[in-house]
């Protein structure tokens, strides 16, 4: 079966009663939503001491004996030399231990702001937020399939991350707009997330320019000296792993960290490829890499809030194509999440992944897989939390909501248990006894309305009543709801002086630059 | 869409000679097949010693003040008075401590057999063991849709459950085979276990002449003098909840313990109907209630094993019917699994749960939600592993061999992460250096087969490759598979004797009885 072919069920036309009424519910982020999540259980740490340290030692030779090159980036270069790093043409070697005393300045916990102040989040410690995927060329909808993203698709995106109380950012690149040039892509990027979303988000990283062009229109929002001193835009920056740095990264990395903006530093490495085919090994490289480049940020700016990423990935030996929610990463997020704990640093993880090309079991399964393992290592932000399917290649409209539905059951997870007399119910046992039912007791009715989580996706029905309705799947109702939530999308208020600042610099920067498609 | 509707792929009868490989490494249980799990990674511990101590001391207060009745059971209750405890008809009430005093002659971990040596479990401690789903009046396949379970479909299961390496016992009722008498199912279901089957399974519990038929036919395959000195059946007893044990169950429990066969204890508490809409308090009345069993089979015969089972479940607000794989009972069965450490009793909880009433989204986010929460809280006996979809209401096949290929990702996850040389690879990253890969280093070239879980159900091709092979999803691929498993299917061999001991017994049994089928 083709997502082209799936048709719509006539049953999405059709709504009951009881489906408007759970609706209303949520519509929208007021009420339900939270800015971000503060953890009330604790990371789940599978490594002993013994064993982190060895990894670490690991990172330490490998930094020392092999090194890492800064490929085409001068600046960065000088940096090491005068930090006291061994450096040979670009390659960088360092002693051990001494990327970790340059970390010592980067902050633990920071504040990104949004241009509404209800909706700033805190990064690091016990927070957790959730952001959208970030970069794909294609997008999918079971109605057109899949097909190279636009402009008006990542407009989509930003409206429905904005629409989901269960998204705390609005992200980055959701999906690449191929309609528009490579080379003012980000203007429009940046000024659609500022427009259609009032939460915090990302700027550009495929050029220096575009970073600073990023951060310019940020400055226009907030003011120059509030993000002189404040974190209002993140720019993920990713390692050529292995143990290369690209210059276009490093000048990116250090353009954020000049204005005081956080890079988010993620090395992808596909095991067997970019790192060695064994979990460990891939650990302790990732690391290595994420290390040098948080500590870069540090010279540039001492005290600039930066990101501990990691983006760990197992391979198929069949096609030897990448493979997603599998056990090694989940395994080795949660180790990363001990080591990046140990550095005092606020780390990000990657949500909801899979390779499958449709919104059916397999997707799922593997984003449920991966998606607990970022919130059980204690992944403060969670990039690519809704909406990828196609290994990586494609956002997919029907996901997204799945996703985001499964982000809002995760604010009840990470809520954990709650002790104490009222939870305990005491009461209640002795009002209702052996063999009685609970329905109607004190305890039940000064309790349900919030005593569960309630999923907008999950059909819980009766099969009986499922079948009357249509027999309907996960896909279909998806496909329903994202419409449904575009349908009422209502734009956040943004001061018309700011819009016109914004228009009038995306429309100069614009101007100054002859179209580039690649 | 209905199940109904869809259409095995063409794509099904056309297999590259990839697939062909692929489908090759895991034929059969020999090979990769392990006769249970021992974790290499920590359970998850989420709540503090302070918070386990006040739901401890709840349960005490419910046992001590509101007490559990034990209905039409007369011997139970002379059980109870001898032990010390205050008993006011049917309702009997214990002191604090009386029952965890009484449960310390209960064994921490004990080896259940199977008639093949090779295929035993241990229960308890750091081992796992994976059981399909039980008690599905319902059976579904995308082929015929839903209808009522036959002997013919619980003969299928148990051929599929031996087929999977990735499962380790043979469970109990598969499905009800709803065509033979409701008096005579268990001789059925019994001698099909053993007859298609070498590994471990359970037995009747819907009556005590049922418990002891099952415990018989036991005996014809492992002799009446192991029997009694070892676990050869488990049998899986629910509490009527809230704090009713009914006679039946009781018997039947008592029945197992008196022949040294494990009693599995397990409360069905959907939260507000059977107990309290608040976690902690589920969690407090589950405790009291499966101790109280529990106790009961220590009181039967000292030292029989027994397992202690949990079963929460929350409940949508909207329709009153129950919900699977939310984030409720995942919370709470990481706390049961700290409770039930602290009285050194062995595990167990509830696989592969989900309300959707096709193998689609839903089913496999609910079910990865819920299983990972039995394989992180420390369940060592996880029943409905695979195979259940529309609430427990039904057995799926096309289900059952997704649910087996994430039973068999968890093998590689709950090994966790070696940590020694090989595995660190610093040579490897000596050999490859900055910016060139690993596809051909000694080091993959030594470690790539066995480097990654490769599921057998998940398609990690490309889009273009998929698209080109008929746009398959998973629920097709699955379809496929459990007719290939079931075609190449091979009983394990069994002694001639055996079978017509078990033959005569059945018969035997069958003969003295009418048919009676409510």
């Amino acid at each position: 079966m083709t997502n082209q072919s799936v048709e719509i069920s006539p049953a999405a036309g059709r709504r009951s009663g009881r489906q408007a009424r759970q609706e209303s519910r949520s519509r929208g982020p007021q009420g339900l939503h939270r800015p971000y999540i503060v953890r009330n259980i604790p990371t789940y740490d599978i490594l002993s001491e013994e064993n982190l340290e060895r990894i670490e030692a690991t990172a330490d030779r490998i930094l020392e004996e092999v090194g890492i090159e800064f490929r085409d980036d001068p600046v960065a270069v000088e940096h090491w030399k005068k930090a006291g790093a061994r450096v040979d043409g670009v390659r960088v070697r360092f002693a051990p231990g001494m990327l970790r005393e340059i970390l010592k300045s980067a902050p633990a916990e920071f504040t990104q702001h949004a241009r509404n102040p209800a909706n700033l989040v805190r990064i690091g410690g016990p927070n957790v937020v959730f952001a959208p995927a970030y970069g794909s060329p294609f997008v999918m909808d079971l109605d057109q399939g899949r097909r190279y993203g636009t402009i008006e698709d990542f407009r989509n995106f930003v409206k429905l991350a904005q629409s989901s109380p269960w998204l705390h950012h609005s992200g980055g690149t959701i999906c690449e707009p191929v309609d528009v040039p490579v080379n003012k892509r980000h203007l429009d990027m940046v000024y659609s997330h500022i427009r259609y979303s009032d939460r915090p988000f990302m700027g550009s990283v495929t050029a220096e320019s575009r970073a600073e062009d990023s951060i310019e229109m940020a400055r226009l929002v907030f003011g120059r000296a509030f993000v002189d001193e404040n974190c209002v835009i993140l720019g993920n920056v990713n390692v050529n792993s292995p143990l290369v740095w690209d210059g276009t990264m490093t000048a990116v990395l250090r353009a954020y960290a000049r204005a005081n903006q956080a890079a988010v530093v993620v090395p992808f490495i596909l095991g067997g490829a970019m790192g060695p085919v064994t979990n460990a090994g891939a650990i302790a490289q990732s690391l290595a890499e994420t290390m040098a480049g948080c500590a870069l940020t540090q010279l540039e700016r001492p005290g600039a809030p930066v990101i501990f990423g990691n983006f760990l990935s197992s391979m198929s030996l069949r096609s030897g194509s990448p493979t997603f929610g599998t056990p090694e990463p989940a395994i080795g997020s949660m180790v990363i999440g001990q080591l990046a704990r140990r550095l005092n640093l606020p780390l990000r993880c990657s949500g909801n992944f899979t390779t499958s090309k449709l919104p059916d079991a397999q997707s799922m399964n593997e984003a449920t897989m991966s998606m607990l393992a970022a919130v059980h290592c204690g992944a403060n932000f969670i990039l690519h939390s809704a909406g990828f399917l196609d290994g990586l290649l494609s956002m997919s409209y029907e996901k997204f909501v799945m996703d985001t539905d499964f982000c809002g059951a995760l604010h009840t997870y990470l809520d954990g248990v709650k002790v104490d007399d009222d939870q305990l119910a005491l009461d209640a046992f002795r009002e209702v006894g052996p063999g009685n039912h609970f329905f109607g007791c004190a305890h039940t009715m000064a309790n349900y309305q919030s005593a569960f989580w309630d999923s907008q996706i999950s059909d819980n029905d009766s099969f009986e009543k499922w079948e009357a309705a249509g027999c309907e799947d996960t896909a279909g109702r998806a496909n329903y709801r994202w419409k449904k939530m575009l349908a009422e999308y209502e734009a956040p208020p943004l001061e018309e002086a700011t819009d016109e600042a914004l228009q009038d610099f995306v429309n100069g920067r614009k101007g100054a630059m002859a179209d580039a498609w690649y």
